[in-house]
């Protein structure tokens, strides 16, 4: 499957083991190449579009590069957004027991953002999920930061670990697309590619 | 977590590698022990009855054993329900594939039922999860069954597998429902146990 895409050598351009397990699960061949990105961003752009902007600015670290022809990068972000809040990567512990204490209860959006870059093309797509978080109480949120430690994960969770089996209801949209890639739409695109 | 539950020899009573992974999931420490059950129901059962009414029947195969005191029995199945057929584990590749044709492009129902069964109760519960499958060409669902071989699969997929990362749209409700057991509702019962 993909049989388009082989003639391209694909690099994802992320650390995210998730993001990593994920194209691997699609079947794409690829090499992991990650560039330090500054990840701040216009302070008026819309929450939504927070993601792809970011996925967007980590792919144009690599137009300068002196590139084989036949380099495919992916890069991605991932965002939470909570009300009109955008929670990235928690500071340290209180700012991580903030973030659960402010999604228990509630339903937040989740946004990947995507971008495939070629010599030729740049393509930036993205999802939105929603995910249903239940009531949790103060010692689960601790028991997960203390145990899991988040530190690495927007808006503190990772939902395929500890805190996403037992405090997520459900989910409205792509699960995968909440664990970090938004694996049917990027199939989609890489397939017509 | 889940303290209260501590003074159960908990078993779970399922071949499912993806079960075990997710009571894992849970923190709650269990062994592995199986029973063959016969796995048919009353023709007349509406189908959203039955995953539960075969946890339960899983169950009672335990009832006339000779358990100690402490033996916690947690039994699950699986249902996929395509408009109003069940589909269960296909027959063969053949069967597989036309389970596959039937789900393409449409949204259809997963019924997970959980029975936790112990000397002095049982409780049977079931949770529904929604899969919106995108359409699937031939090729696709061809190159599924013949690499992944889902006959040990209610509806012939697995959720987490190639072709629920391909495949899969969206799901509402529990993504860890269709892969075999509502985590979620599984702690919350677990909990007030």
């Amino acid at each position: 499957m993909l049989e388009n895409i082989k003639k391209y050598n694909v690099v994802l351009a992320s650390k995210s083991p998730r993001r990593q397990e994920l194209l691997k699960g699609l079947g794409v061949d690829f090499t992991v190449l990650t560039k330090d990105v500054d990840e701040s961003y216009p302070s008026k752009l819309p929450p939504i579009d927070v993601a792809p902007y970011l996925s967007w600015k980590k792919a144009k670290a690599f137009e300068n590069q002196e590139l084989p022809d036949d380099f495919m990068v992916i890069t991605a972000d991932t965002v939470v957004i909570a009300g009109d809040e955008i929670l990235g990567k928690p500071k340290d512990r209180d700012d991580a027991l903030r973030m659960l204490s402010l999604l228990s209860g509630k339903t937040h959006r989740v946004v990947t953002g995507v971008t495939i870059h070629t010599k030729e093309t740049s393509k930036t797509f993205s999802v939105v999920s929603k995910v249903i978080f239940d009531l949790l109480d103060c010692q689960e949120i601790e028991y997960y930061v203390d145990n899991y430690r988040p530190f690495d994960k927007a808006g503190a969770y990772g939902i395929q670990e500890w805190i996403g089996y037992i405090g997520v209801s459900g989910v409205e949209g792509s699960y995968f697309n909440v664990m970090g890639l938004p694996t049917h739409k990027l199939y989609k695109v890489l397939k017509k590619f």
